[in-house]
């Protein structure tokens, strides 16, 4: 997909690879960044399709939301939503399970409109599974793959992959003895675009056309038939936004 | 789909865990069941498609069946190895990469020769994600989605789902803090097969209508909305192959 480059440089995102960090409440390590991302924003259209209690879940974003000034609004997984998506100042798309996340959007018809939404300019921000759709695809997620999506296809709001709660190199993942590391090499073996595996803590932050990452423990970024470069907090990724096929 | 009890009688599986463990060799630890289970038989079609290697693959397995008295044929990714799956006298299917097994599987027009084949009674080992397919579907793999299958649905040789190199309860898995039977929990939200997570060192053997678990780790039985259940080495899981959809 080809957009201009006057809409991409529209585009505003901030991409959080998790939203509970190391024992601290919900979204705090990352409550200062979502207000200054906001700023003037005062409602946020909450996508919490990637769980499965949705009713639950809105009711802790709204207290976490509202304890930063900001008032939340529910979306329902059906085509009715199409308005509110459009009508949205801002949308947060919580965590929880990516292939479930990705249905919902697919069967609601809303992966399109969010997509253009958020093409024109609305911030977009998203937690775990709410960064990873920001992906071509849902080919880097670590979740067991619970609900068949008719596309493995995302939101491509940026042309590389993502990996939230990146652990590595060394931690063992979900395989016995397999690392995260080999799992991403796996994925190159199948796939050319560079995944970016984000450690819990840090996020991704891109407007006016630049891609920066925050947070402490750093990343990691994988491209096909490199070597894997360590990536610090306050690194300028732009040049991962430069892939001519979006 | 249904099939009839007479068709089910003869099926013959033996669904391992894990090819290679605790720092044994190449599926040392089920040698002599590998071995009892063939019996007479002198050639095993192998299906290595989980890899991306074939050639190196084919060449490992082929060494270690060669120890065991046994020909290896390796089995090609395309729909000329149709004749060769309905000559096989046993066939297995290794581990790897359990989107890209079902991918080759299902572009090479190969899963309904295969699913036929073994209905009519030739022995089936499948190991890691060979095991995995011969559930109804990859739904409960622990592998990266690196390729997306024209569909989830897989061999459905067992009405019920696994989970290869099942670990717990306990201990965490690929997300930070979520554990393989957290991720087995978010399974049963969407779907209602009983999963049988198999440990390392397990294994499943089908035949003559009683299905056995083997190996001294054991395993654990997951059923939606019930408490797991432990099984333990030697144990009788017949009642598992009563599913009426089956």
């Amino acid at each position: 997909m080809r957009y201009h480059a006057v809409t991409l440089h529209a585009m505003r995102l901030l991409l959080l690879s998790n939203s509970v960090d190391h024992g601290r409440g919900y979204l705090d390590h990352a409550a200062e960044e979502i207000v200054s991302f906001l700023g003037q924003v005062e409602r946020v259209l909450f996508v919490p399709f990637a769980a499965r209690d949705h009713l639950a879940y809105s009711h802790n974003v709204r207290a976490r939301f509202l304890a930063l000034g900001i008032e939340v609004e529910r979306a329902q997984p059906d085509r009715a939503s199409r308005g509110a998506v459009e009508r949205a100042e801002a949308v947060f798309v919580g965590g929880g399970n990516t292939f479930r996340l990705l249905d919902r959007l697919q069967r609601a018809g809303l992966l399109d409109a969010l997509r253009r939404k958020v093409l024109e300019g609305t911030p977009y921000i998203g937690a775990s599974a709410g960064s990873v759709i920001a992906a071509p695809t849902l080919k880097t997620t670590n979740d067991m793959p619970i609900v068949e999506p008719a596309s493995f296809e995302a939101l491509a709001l940026v042309p590389f992959q993502i990996n939230c709660h990146y652990a590595g190199p060394g931690a063992s993942s979900s395989h016995m003895g397999e690392t995260r590391e080999q799992r991403i090499e796996e994925f190159h073996e199948e796939n050319d675009a560079p995944v970016v595996g984000l450690r819990e803590g840090t996020w991704l932050r891109r407007e006016a056309g630049v891609l920066k990452l925050r947070g402490a423990p750093g990343a990691r970024l994988f491209r096909r038939g490199c070597s894997p470069l360590e990536l610090s907090d306050g690194a300028d990724l732009s040049f991962l936004l430069e892939d001519p096929a979006t």
